[in-house]
């Protein structure tokens, strides 16, 4: 799972007027490979548990390079630090072998109802620090 | 109530690498139009209310011309039927005084929790009839 | 070319605060399966051609049911009329065997510098023909 | 200009099945108020300006709480810093006197035809330069 990434294609939904892929949208294909990523570790619901779920509380990105119209990205994760209440991850977005944004998001867990900060389950915290990156 | 209208920016992401405001993005605007209808007649939160919800069953949309970037766009609302479980509204969408998009929408009331067909409330009922247009 | 269909998948970004896809991100899906369609006929750039583009005339969506996060949807699309100046395609989501939404585009095709309205080549005018469902 | 913000209302658009603003869509409220900004300072066109346009380099985004369907936001830019390639900006999103959001946004000047890095005009650097806060 060191090495986990997906394949997204740019339609002209994610583009804007300037020609390139709009900023904000590089952050939703950062969720979705980090859904499949939890998806592969066998959470089949993995944006919304059973009574908690994940929040992004920090998200540096770097955009080195635009992605065009029609592009085909490849957009990896790398799991990179696990506590009780959050977890941290690395993710890259590279059109073949050019590497166009660099990204870190911090998630925390919180409960679903009142999205106050909580333990994740252990069974969970112990899948995701066996998948960290040393 | 018969002529309400809002206005509404066009910003960068709502455009395409066409140049032009993505077609799908007209039906954000309208959203936004019918929600301001709603909160006029008094309804604070009117995208989900207490125990039920509208949602679209049916849209058409004619685009006659397209809107830009940083274009200010007036977007109408015009309440043209109601019955217990549903109501039909008229929308355009102009810049100045040209019109850009003609479009119908139909809502119908359903359950929050299962999404069932059901019963508005008689009060907001007897409201939305008495702002349809004749 | 009949039967043309693509996968997506529900991610969060499609949905909203009523726990359903939000009913203008349905268009998006539908963009996606008709620009595959097009890339399967041979054109890779199917969003933007080389001085023209179709720009989308008339939609009209139905809505049956809602989609959910992280359902797994089918988008088809099946040409149902072409002339030299447009094309009509008419489209299905289903869930598995559950049909959720059925659409109607309309598409014409416009000058890419200043949106006029002009013949597509004739090239793709024939091949379009040909895949037209009688 | 230090005190720069602008409102902007939540609508169903902006949120996602988790009950809140969806993560990536608070830099669809910043973009918003740095264009804003640009226009208060006499840019009508800011987005895309003639020949060049700005670009974001780096963002980074600290989520402290969440924002909610039919909030209404305030959105703050302050110019933090400008050379004769970039500026930097710091923003922050409230609900009223609750800070929901923070964020640091680097944008580069690029020519808007093949997005290389070129100086921005002398007079919009002496203007950003006049506008930065100490």
């Amino acid at each position: 799972m060191n090495d986990f990434d997906m394949k997204a294609r740019v339609y002209i939904e994610d583009t804007d007027a300037g020609g390139i892929v709009y900023y904000a949208n590089y952050l939703r294909f950062m969720e979705r490979a980090r859904t499949e990523f939890f998806r592969r570790l066998g959470y089949l619901k993995p944006a919304l548990f059973n009574g908690f779920q994940f929040v992004v509380r920090d998200v540096s990105v770097r955009y080195l390079k635009p992605a065009f119209l029609d592009d085909e990205l490849s957009i990896s994760v790398a799991l990179i630090g696990v506590s009780r209440f959050a977890f941290e991850m690395s993710q890259e977005i590279h059109r073949f072998d050019e590497r166009l944004v660099i990204g870190f998001v911090k998630s925390v867990c919180v409960e679903e109802k009142n999205k106050r900060l909580t333990k994740m389950p252990n069974k969970l915290f112990e899948l995701l620090q066996s998948h960290t990156i040393q």
